[in-house]
């Protein structure tokens, strides 16, 4: 018999946050207890659990047999609460409509379903480098390329604006903006997306995506809303329940159209077509959503409150190991710490897997964020409490030293 | 300021099920109220609702914070499960284990997956006309090409193997079966389906797509799972909560792959890839479904019981109609209705608009389940309650009555 050949741009996705699991399932498998600094679920480690709220709203929509499909685009009560949210950020919202909000199964649907409308045979995107990996992934599912622009370790990880003026051209559809940025915890400032809304609206056909997941875990309250600061240029903003609301495994995410002066139409009647065929995102996940939203937020800032903690212990013991530097994330509950010590600098899976074999901590490797800006990182998740975090750096601070020799 | 240009690939998706809605919707808007048999959803209805066990298990699982992402192809428990209920299907099953199985957002999503990871440029499927649209609008989203095969509506729109074969070439990669089939509610007998198989495993690199949503709604249980007749052809089964348990609101679906001979590693690794960069279905559904599976289903009893009431009144007023015949469906809940009268029999979307705005009853146009079988005929859904349904049909047959004047 012989074997079935696989599409190409299949068999070049990678995803190495889940790619890593992979081996420590299996030392999970023969007895060992791993402690996990490797994904962004924050249902994972104690202290962060979805609002009793939320989870009534769910409930009572199971109950009362909201089980069947719901409109395309979402429910109409939850596309107003989404678009009035984005009306009132805290920093400055935008004129947001019921019908600019479409509801998805997560941002990682809306993102397919993005590429696939605006996307021909050669077009590119600009993504930050380091990135979150479907930035790199999707883009050519559908026949298009993704460039990355450099963000600026040395200044904070901000976006490095020439970086990224010197690599627009005209086949440029999207910039991608990451704010708070995953993975490495930078928020950018008001001037930097000024900037990139400016490049944008001096090329034809190009527009803003603007991933803002993680806008209100922001330690200095400093995010500001891409779309708010656009007069002109269209800016598709992405959010949804997984990081703010703490309720990942819901699957409900959200894109929000800003097209000041209708020129996304025809995608949009693109996305709208694609959105139809694919029925609907869960109808009583959407009502947990939607009773968040409207809900109070005064707990977040528990939460909130104990990420910064956990942050601050993060740099603090990172800042005395010797072979790691980090700068600290404003946003996100994401770090990217740096090798400095040349034997990891460019064996980054390497180390995270040797790590893993020996001292049973799993991060992510940062060559999986960036072919060309991630190598000789790796990315940490500051959601577990201080203990464990506190024994996963004694671990890899022994990994080190026994490395060094 | 110029408008964005739409991929192709977007702007051809047709959903003819969801795309009559918009002007439904306008109506509604109006103040009107319309007599929906146009959608696959039990739980618009009444008599349907999704069973409470289902939903006791799915809140256990919201208030036991199963609230994070789970394995990307799905929780191991609810693996094991399907493959038990793929392995102990009525007419004989198939030696399913959890590896094979994996849960997507609704077969939907499956089929994205699946047409991602087979469909290169040039490659075909074959699907059976008419068919369920995503079938002809998700492979050329991947550069693939839908072939309809004929079913012949003069035997109970029973398989055309003659005419399948006849369309078989080295460029087909997927042969897919819907079965029992939506629109038309028939079923495949064992030896169409054999003769499919032998069909399948006499080209190269060519598997089977078998589309079983519908498998225990069976009005004669006379369904065979095709997984189950092949010893040496893959096959790839779609199935979920959505019909057979009565939630398509929860979207969860999956695929399980019988591959004998394992000539399907390198298009199951791409599939892997892909699953792992979406994250995972809901969590908490998963639970909502497992407990489907593993619950009693006496309850479905009552459900098929309705449903074959409301099938047999609309064969016998369909039948007292002049203008209109119909194949008597064996399974799913849909009847797919062939206009006699010349009028209409090219005209079938008008039909379908006439009848909405004069009439408020909301029906889909066959040519949207097939451009080349499908016009002449419109689907009706048999999930309202018979007084609904009696109420459709007296307009149905005014409104054929005052246009053939």
């Amino acid at each position: 018999m012989s074997e079935f050949p696989v599409s190409s741009r299949a068999s070049k996705i990678e995803y190495a946050i889940r790619d890593v699991v992979v081996p420590a399932m299996k030392l999970e498998s023969q007895g060992h207890t791993i402690l996990k600094l490797n994904i962004g679920d924050p249902l994972a480690y104690p202290g962060f659990p979805t609002p009793d709220h939320m989870i009534d709203a769910f409930c009572d929509g199971l109950r009362n047999q909201r089980n069947g499909y719901s409109p395309s685009y979402g429910l109409p009560e939850l596309r107003e609460a989404i678009a009035l949210d984005e009306s009132r950020k805290k920093n400055g919202g935008w004129n947001c409509t019921f019908e600019d909000v479409y509801v998805c199964h997560g941002v990682t649907e809306a993102l397919q379903i993005i590429f696939a409308a605006f996307l021909q045979p050669g077009d590119k995107i600009l993504a930050p480098g380091p990135h979150y990996p479907p930035y790199m992934a999707y883009p050519q599912l559908f026949s298009g390329e993704t460039v990355e622009y450099e963000l600026d370790e040395e200044n904070g990880w901000s976006i490095d604006i020439d970086d990224l003026e010197s690599k627009m051209d005209d086949k440029v559809r999207l910039i991608v903006v990451i704010n708070p940025n995953n993975p490495t915890g930078g928020v950018a400032n008001k001037s930097q997306l000024e900037a990139i809304i400016n490049i944008a609206g001096s090329w034809p056909n190009c527009a803003i995506l603007s991933d803002e997941i993680y806008d209100e875990i922001n330690f200095k309250g400093n995010h500001y809303s891409t779309a708010s600061l656009s007069q002109n240029v269209p800016v598709i903003t992405l959010n949804g329940v997984s990081k703010v609301f703490y309720a990942p495994g819901w699957r409900i995410g959200y894109m929000a159209w800003h097209d000041p002066h209708d020129e996304l139409l025809l995608v949009r009647d693109g996305v709208e077509r694609l959105l139809r065929s694919r029925l609907c995102a869960s109808t009583p996940a959407q009502l947990g959503y939607l009773a968040g939203l409207e809900g109070p937020r005064e707990w977040m800032n528990g939460y909130t409150n104990r990420l910064l903690k956990q942050r601050n212990l993060c740099i603090q013991r990172i800042q005395s190991i010797d072979g790691l530097e980090v700068t600290k994330p404003d946003g996100s509950f994401y770090m990217f710490v740096r090798h400095t010590d040349e034997k990891w600098k460019s064996n980054d899976k390497e180390f995270v897997l040797k790590l893993l074999h020996e001292e049973h901590v799993l991060v992510v490797h940062g060559s999986g964020f960036s072919p060309e800006y991630g190598q000789g990182h790796f990315r940490i998740v500051f959601l577990p409490a201080l203990e464990i975090l506190n024994e996963a750096f004694d671990r890899i601070e022994c990994f080190l030293i026994k490395h060094r020799k």
